[in-house]
């Protein structure tokens, strides 16, 4: 019985720990997007700052931008096209007030983000052969609980990215 | 002649790298704070993101902060007080419209990354003994070339944030 609770303490010890750690928000076992088969990429979330931004409107959210070592390089090198292999991440999160913040500031002015919104997370990945017929890039779209949006929702991707053809229709350029 | 012109492009090319790649804003000789003889940590730019935020008011601008792997490593852990050797640093850009982004939305509702405003830098640097009267942090303040705040500047540091004990007198929480 004690080994038992033991046993009990550890694994719940050990799934707490792998829920503050776990980089992705998906099982292992996830579900590719469709139209361009792109997964989550594991440890999306240990990588390098492109950019940040904020969306009002319907989406009304607060987010960053990250890039694998191939995008940051890229960005910082001001290179255009993105080599094969860049995969840059959009992370997105609902857009709040900070009432702690604005009590430190003596006004209200600060916004931070709060639970995931529902379509949390995006990638763009850059295989010039695999994604000939989409500007060279797949589009990636998962919801906050890592299961990928359908695909008409992927369909909308490169029509409307298509008009940022000056920087290899990335709309996020690299914050100085 | 020839070999001459061949080191000025190569001079001039350099430099071109080095403006792009170089992570700190200021010269490697740059100068500490005041009151807690922080210098810029090189390599900033590239220690992951602890959150995004966006202030109004003066400062109108939007910001990324970032941490050095133990100030990761406490964060997903949940684990307060931070231990010494945590580095936070917080980045600041000017908050301006993308009308690149708003066109390609259909309406006006995206907010990027401008210029370095002036004080584009600040860090959190722990060290309960060094530090013992600021609550086991000191604060460093530098504007958009590398130069650091004067020292009244940072003596409001402490104050300002000593409200935020339940949390060992950091205001950001890791985003999720």
């Amino acid at each position: 019985m004690k080994r038992m609770a033991f046993w009990l303490v550890a694994v719940t010890t050990l799934a707490g720990v792998v829920a503050f750690t776990a980089p992705a928000p998906g099982p292992a076992d996830q579900q590719a997007a469709p139209v361009f088969g792109i997964k989550i990429y594991p440890g999306y979330r240990d990588w390098r700052l492109v950019s940040v931004a904020h969306e009002e409107g319907n989406l009304n959210d607060i987010r960053a931008i990250l890039g694998n070592d191939l995008a940051i390089k890229a960005y910082r090198a001001g290179k255009l096209p993105f080599p094969d292999g860049t995969v840059i991440a959009r992370l997105a999160w609902t857009y709040v007030a900070s009432e702690e913040n604005n009590k430190a500031f003596g006004r209200n002015q600060s916004f931070v983000p709060g639970p995931r919104p529902e379509w949390y997370l995006q990638f763009m990945v850059k295989d010039s052969k695999k994604y000939a017929t989409t500007g060279g890039w797949g589009f990636a779209q998962f919801d906050k609980d890592g299961k990928p949006a359908d695909e008409a929702m992927h369909k909308t991707c490169f029509p409307c990215h298509e008009p940022a053809k000056a920087t290899d229709i990335v709309f996020t350029r690299y914050a100085p």
